[in-house]
């Protein structure tokens, strides 16, 4: 199965310029889903996750399922005001503009083993931005898992120190 | 397992009077998303789903994994402006306000049986909205599915003519 096919290129969007990656075919799509786990979990079995955080929103819908085969928690990593309980906050630049994450602060204890997934691994602001709030509850990241990497965005150099892995470049 | 333990009644979110209930601590628990995963499953297995509709985003958690377990397509209705494809949308009267919900237009063939999946149902208008847009793309709605219900609310009435179920009732 070529994974390439479910994955729909969508010109200038959200803003004129970008080539949107939509994994939507590909989530409408069982058998594909179960490939792309495959591919995403790899090795990690053996490496003892306790957490698997997902970052709003897209990175939800494999973070949770890695979370669900590797016997681990799922937490939300959410844009502002969304999560109802006390959060720390870490802001960053975007691709296209600036933003703000949350995750609650009861979300990872001290020394938890800490996977960290979402959708697109771009200028890794957003991913640096993850990393710093499950550093600063005490998690030890165990690897930066990502479905697609645009490697031309050298997202990987501000992810420096951190495991980086993602199945499908671009 | 009591799963009420793993849900946390959050005052005044997202606004003066509301009760919210926050599944985080829930959902970083496996043992306890696996015992949802068992209740909401209940007896879709022999009821063929072709696609699981999850709502964004709390009803994403839930709705991947169901998909995942069915060997089912899943199915984001996002708000506005978040789906890159083609889309078609529907309003409605929230508990705290109005909104706007999309479906990618070629998400749901014609006669597929489908789930849809929130996480909470409340006054209804959520999820009648989503039975919409499901009914507008042909899709066979099989049952509307919740992890909660706040049943002095009367979504359900909301939701007449549709097999309504959810495992925790408050």
């Amino acid at each position: 199965m070529t994974l390439n096919q479910y994955i729909r290129d969508i010109q200038d969007f959200p803003k004129p310029g970008i080539v949107f990656k939509d994994i939507t075919p590909l989530l409408a799509n069982p058998k594909a889903v179960k490939e792309c786990m495959a591919l995403l979990i790899n090795n990690l079995r053996e490496r003892n996750i306790d957490k698997v955080v997902g970052v709003e929103s897209r990175g939800f819908f494999f973070a949770t399922l890695l979370a669900y085969e590797l016997g681990a928690g799922f937490v939300p990593v959410r844009k502002p005001k969304k999560l109802p309980f006390e959060t720390i906050a870490a802001s960053y630049d975007l691709e296209y503009g600036t933003d703000t994450l949350e995750i609650h602060t009861d979300a990872i204890k001290k020394g938890e083993r800490i996977l960290i997934h979402d959708d697109v691994l771009a200028t890794g602001g957003t991913a640096k931005a993850v990393c710093e709030l499950v550093e600063k509850l005490g998690g030890e990241i165990v690897q930066c898992n990502f479905l697609m990497e645009l490697s031309f965005l050298n997202g990987r150099e501000k992810l420096a120190g951190h495991e980086v892995y993602a199945p499908l470049v671009y």
